[in-house]
């Protein structure tokens, strides 16, 4: 009798590595009242940071809503389906894209010292790149979220254009997601896991 | 006296870990001669799977390139420069964003029944969450690719409307990267890394 094996190649990782970054984490939406420190959110970007990017650019940014008052700044600009869920966050990080990412070139991307000149009238390549790699830099931070001992809880639904008014209307930063962050309490959602697509929904081999 | 700590909060993994997912990992272009198995590729994939999209609506798709005659076809659409590292790869996956996701949301987001047909008429809208949330699914890829143990070489530089045209012209698959896959020759890179950012050059707190 043949079994089907549910992992059938060895992971590099642990079970319980493999189950705190991908198969039992969920988006959190229940948190315990446990705060989040400056540290913890700088100990997730200390693992993000390695994920590569094109040419190193490094363009996402991250703008982390905790105090009430910044909180009473943000809410209104979110979909009315996710307002209570950035009040009853510990804390809201607000992902953004820095199409000015090409000024820190010079130490990123050494190998191409030209790069920074070059691309400095290009405003929508660099908006475009900005954006393509900020948002796989978002997939890593969440894996590294949750490296740190975290739960997240990301969301799209918000008014990006008024985001960025209210709060990157000198830096330029382009606001693309929020993702909620604290402690889990329990599972850290009421709903079952949705179900995922298998690899031969998604894959091809040729 | 005062030492400068470089991982002040612990992490909920290990050092080794940590390393093998972010800190030592290297965009990889030298590979040894192991083959990487559908199963590895698989292992990969079921790690990845389960990292949130938005509504579940998971739009990452994957083309693996591994044999002669597929190579062939891929590597006239890479850049010049990414021609010799598709060809030198145990296999090259061709990431792209089904602008088709819906077609799955019953299964996928069974709590929102009338998603897949109230998207179906929305084809900019779908484009645009596809390539966005597909994004994001690159970055869980390359951790999970990781986690199973492999190595990862992601290139941006790729004529996509070729690639689209050469694959994908019946499932209208939107290419936008190549990851070449394979197990590292030592460190996987002849270059030394490049720097990152650090936490208070990409974060504001408020």
């Amino acid at each position: 009798m043949t079994e089907t094996l549910t992992h059938p190649t060895a992971l590099a990782v642990g079970d319980d590595v493999a189950d705190l970054l991908f198969r039992t984490a969920r988006t959190t939406s229940l948190w315990t009242d446990a705060e989040v420190s400056d540290d913890e959110l700088r100990a997730a970007w200390d693992l993000a940071k390695f994920g590569p990017t094109a040419m190193n650019i490094l363009p996402l940014r991250v703008l982390a809503v905790r105090s009430d008052e910044a909180k009473a700044r943000l809410v209104p600009h979110m979909a009315d389906g996710n307002k209570a869920k950035v009040e009853a966050a510990p804390v809201s990080l607000v992902l953004a894209a820095d199409p000015a990412f090409h000024e820190h070139l010079d130490t990123l991307f050494p190998i191409y010292p030209g790069m920074k000149d070059q691309l400095a009238p290009a405003v929508e390549a660099r908006e475009a790149m900005a954006r393509k790699n900020a948002l796989i830099q978002a997939g890593y931070l969440m894996v590294g979220i949750r490296a740190a001992g975290l739960a997240a809880g990301p969301m799209d639904g918000m008014d990006n254009d008024g985001v960025d008014a209210e709060f990157f209307a000198s830096s330029g930063w382009k606001s693309f997601m929020v993702i909620n962050v604290g402690h889990a309490d329990g599972e850290g959602s009421p709903y079952p896991r949705g179900p995922r697509l298998a690899f031969e929904q998604v894959a091809e081999i040729l």
